[in-house]
């Protein structure tokens, strides 16, 4: 039986899932965390993501140590985690995950990675291997459902890439965790979506004291 | 004992509180009907608004009709109407309402119009009466809470006025009937958002079959 495709993303009210972007390295550059856009980044990704970090599944997930929340926040991680047999992600997310991930990707199952970049699939510890899809989306779906077998696959990011995957119908169902911040510039999740032929059909939804949590069945018009 | 100063709108997921705009006068011109944006505005809004249409206390408020739903989106509407002692509006919500609600106009209180324009109160059947208010929003503001005594004042619309008071500070609430359909383009409530002067409080978050209703506390960063 297949699984379904879905995504699942932090959203602030004003429907951006980024802070207006800094070059990525800068991010993981020690003497650049003084620097005003960098902090800025930040402090806005903290925000976005305040329902995560505190989590007992995301500490353990991200080798961040022991303890943390076990409410419904930490639920609804670890089950979104549990129903993904395979990721699918663009290469630029790769990119920046690469750069931040512990050497144990936190993904512990096959990722398969949407580029134009030939490289053999590369084995972490901890279960996750990355395979470097070449010939586009439709195909890196498939292998990921191929390999994801009765679970679900994630279109894990970025944004373009989920979006890629939405227009094209691809999608079957996706989670928003709205979270109760105000950007007021960055990056959208839904710019460019191709609304005449996405129809939304309420699931969920379920507040937290930390987000509400909305999903929603993707069908075409 | 002075009320809250709050508005509540009704949202697409990407945002949008109004699809994009089309002459006012076409939508109420009936040879206009047929013409593909109109067809297209009055499509969006529908079903941005389809938690609001079947309630029975918007058919009888708006003289649509007897009967209707009533459920908890009809308690919304109901506990909203009921909390509101007067109104602030915008010009341009004020001339596209004289043109679309009956003449009893729905709100059965005082309405307070920012507006350049001098003219006399404007009083309707059913307890509606406009003022013009022509020295700034502060002021239109300070005459609704007067007005509305123990009673709250809605910040009615349209969108820039709310964003206007939301900047200025004035907005201790407000609340957003997330409505589960993609717009893609339009009026978005937040665009130019004073995101880094904006703080929210979440204070409630409750899912009916037809919409999201969420609503925030507002705190000066």
């Amino acid at each position: 039986m297949a699984g379904k495709a879905f995504f699942s993303v932090s959203m602030s009210l004003d429907g951006y899932i980024a802070p207006e972007p800094v070059p990525v390295e800068d991010l993981f550059t020690p003497e650049k965390q003084d620097d005003p856009d960098v902090r800025r980044w930040m402090a806005q990704w903290m925000e976005l993501q305040q329902w995560v970090f505190p989590q007992r599944f995301f500490r353990e997930n991200l080798h961040l140590g022991d303890g943390g929340e076990e409410g419904r926040d930490n639920d609804i991680l670890r089950e979104t985690h549990l129903r993904t047999g395979a990721s699918v992600m663009g290469k630029r997310m790769f990119d920046a995950g690469a750069q931040s991930w512990p050497e144990e990707a936190p993904f512990h199952t096959p990722v398969f990675v949407v580029t134009h970049e030939r490289r053999d699939p590369w084995e972490r510890p901890g279960g996750t291997t990355f395979h470097f899809v070449n010939d586009g989306i439709e195909t890196a779906l498939d292998q990921a459902r191929e390999a994801a077998a009765d679970r679900d696959v994630r279109i894990a990011g970025g944004g373009e890439t989920i979006l890629q995957y939405l227009n094209a119908g691809l999608v079957d169902e996706f989670s928003i965790a709205l979270s109760p911040v105000l950007f007021g510039a960055g990056t959208r999740l839904f710019d460019h979506v191709d609304a005449a032929s996405v129809a939304l059909e309420p699931i969920s939804s379920e507040a937290t004291s930390r987000a509400t949590h909305l999903t929603y069945a993707v069908h075409r018009r």
